[in-house]
Formats: C-alpha cells, structure tokens, sequence
C-alpha cells in the first residue's frame, strides 16, 4: 500500500484506525446561545435566563443541536479531511453527556475507529471517527460516531 | 394505569407505543443555507453556489446539522412533549438520506417507538421516537431516533 502523497487530497487508503487528532477550540456566549435557540430549539432552558434558572438545567444552556453544529465546525476547520471534505452520511450514538453553558469555551478530539473499503473500485468508502467534544475543564459534552464517505486513491483497484 | 389528564404536563405513563404525529412545515432558502454554513460548516457545497454547483452535490445544500436543527424546532413547536419540553440525552442511527435544497419545504413524521420506565419511581423515564424528516416531495430526507427524558406522573409509584 502506498503511503500518503503530499496531494492536497486525502484518500480512504490513507486512514488508519487508531489515528487521533485534535481542534483548534471555540467560544460560546450567551447572546449566541439565544440566537440559535431562537431560530431552532424555542424551548424556555435555552431562550431565556430567567427561565432557565427555575427549569431542568438550573440555567441558561445551549440546545444540543447547536453543540453538534459548533462541533461540525470545529471538525471542518480542522483540515483532518483536507480537500474531500466533511461529507457524512449519518451518525451513530450521539451523546449529550454534560451542560454547555455560556462562557464556555469548546475543542473537540477524534480517534478513527473504522476504515471500511467497498468491493467496487475505484469506490467511496467509509471512515468511522470517535469524536468528543470537550469543555475548557476537560469535560466531555458530547460524543457521536459519524460515518464518512471518502473517496479511494483513484489509482486503487489498478495496483497488483 | 390512570389515562392522560387534561393538565398541560405531559408524563411518560401519557405515552404508548405506536403514537404517531405530524408537525407543521417549514422552508429553508438559500440565504439561511449560506448563513448557516458560514457559522457551523464552511465547506463550499454549503457556501457558495457556483463551487456547490461543481461540487459533490452538483448544487447548493444545507448542511445536515442545519436539517437536523430545523427539525429540533418542529418538533419543539409541535407541542408533542407538552410542557416537559424537547430533553434528549442523545440521538441514535442518525442518517441523511437526501439533500435539503434551497426553497425544499420539511416537516417531521413522528413515531413513539419505546416507552421505557425506570426502576426509582417517581423517576424519569425514556421515550424513544422514530423522527422522518420530509420534503414536499414526500422524499424523506433525514431519519433519527431520539432518546428523550421524560418524567413519571408524580402519583405513580403511590398508586398500587
């Protein structure tokens, strides 16, 4: 098998289980919490301080969905993919272990868990990633498994 | 069992297996694409039109995490939950199965799929949903199960 090129593209071959990374981190603030929740979570905990303090969470948290959307971001940013890109097809067991809070600040870790080629070449495959995102305090907030798609070196299939 | 009250808290014994229900909709255009993209994934099938358009999808699309927050926010508003509200501690077999372009129109389609109680009465409960989201081509374009935390009626675990 070969070994990565210095190709600005990064193919299934070149994946291996076991490979970790980690992200750059980002912030969260209050008035970005309530923008998201306004526009896709209404619900009281993520809308409205006061609120939030009598409700479930004890104070003002953001929707999980917005977590998965920093995380996304974070992911993107990475380069991890390089030029193929984030493109997934779903993911499996999605977490929403701890509280994400305004002032919080958010990085995230990954593990390639799976590299699954396809029997047609030269095919898309599958990348399975661990990935946790984790709170200035070291907390994880959220897991999930995503599965890939990735692309095979357009060469494989025509190699003995 | 008692049945459900008219009280506007919604308890998990108010829930059975098989429910189903349906939300409004909701559009999604190319500005709250773009807009969505450049705060959680800068990639460019979600950026920009002309690279989208040479790009994996042959087309502008939202990212999956925006129809996964589009869909939060019909179901909130959905009033299914009642006042309990949307609690998820996470999402299994997350899948997208189509892309969300832009002028498409969702809705969610709903199933209850599990009603589980735990042994610590009066105690939360789980409630496990088949969610479809779906265009206004009856395409289902993403599918998830979340695991929501729902509360005991309080009287449960007095009653014999």
């Amino acid at each position: 098998m070969q070994k990565p090129t210095p190709s600005p593209k990064r193919f299934l071959e070149d994946f291996t289980v076991g490979e970790v990374f980690e992200t750059a981190s980002i912030g969260v603030n209050a008035n970005e919490i309530l923008a998201f929740a306004a526009s896709f979570d209404p619900q009281p905990f993520h809308l409205d301080e006061a609120a939030a303090r009598a409700g479930f969470f004890g104070g003002l948290v953001a929707s999980g969905w917005h977590t998965g959307a920093l995380t996304m971001r974070l992911f993107v940013e990475s380069g991890v993919m390089r030029e193929i890109g984030v493109i997934g097809f779903g993911v499996d067991q999605l977490r929403w272990l701890a509280p994400v809070a305004p002032g919080d600040e958010l990085h995230v870790r990954g593990e390639v868990i799976e590299v699954r080629p396809r029997p047609h070449r030269p095919a898309r495959g599958i990348v399975r990633i661990r990935i946790e995102t984790v709170n200035q305090h070291g907390l994880t907030v959220m897991t999930q498994i995503p599965n890939l798609v990735v692309p095979g070196r357009p060469a494989y299939g025509n190699s003995p």
